[in-house]
């Protein structure tokens, strides 16, 4: 179970960064009516101001690079929370930005996940 | 609603580091048998495992300073996710350690939170 809840996790946030750094529009198969991410302080819900925010971030290109991947499961529900922490390295930057990031996964009827709650944070 | 969140949040933040920072074996009263702790990458449940990893660490006096309380309504049945970033101040370093830490507060039938999932990270 706990082997499980990691790969699931670690797969989760494999597809979600290739997403973001290869067709951020397609983000919008991740969320649902009931999503929330706040990025920054800014808080948003839902599937279309969420892709909205996601796709107006002031840079087109970007590539996330993963340092850890912690997950658990969040409930008796089937809920999974994933905490990460990486890099993001932006195009004409030298040195890349760190950031935090955590998802709270809810189950869905079909046997997926969607994100239910998502918060990000560059580190200072 | 919004609002009420994110005063539960920080007034949860306040507490958890005010006892962390002072009183650490009190903590106990924060976690349930079902909680879990995820310590840079260290995977421990329930109350006596968390309290010991956490009465045990290499340090007896720590001040944690709070840089960000991000919180979101985690679920219909009540629970709420609260990420923290800020420093780790400890006895004899000059500079303070940068960490982030996500926490899953999960109601109690009595109207309080205990702390499902808890998730640390140093940022290097």
């Amino acid at each position: 179970m706990e082997e499980q809840i990691d790969s699931v996790g670690k797969a989760f946030v494999d597809h979600y960064y290739h997403l973001f750094d290869n067709d951020r529009a397609a983000m919008s198969s991740l969320y649902q009516p009931t999503s929330m991410l706040t990025f920054e302080g800014q808080k948003l819900q839902g599937v279309e101001d969420i892709i909205t925010k996601l796709t107006q971030l002031p840079f087109d290109q970007c590539r996330h690079v993963i340092s850890t991947v912690d997950s658990q499961p969040a409930s008796v529900t089937g809920g999974i929370v994933v905490f990460v922490s990486g890099s993001l390295q932006l195009p004409g930057e030298n040195h890349p930005l760190q950031f935090s990031q955590m998802f709270h996964l809810s189950p869905t009827p079909q046997g997926n996940f969607f994100v239910l709650n998502d918060i990000f944070r560059l580190n200072y």
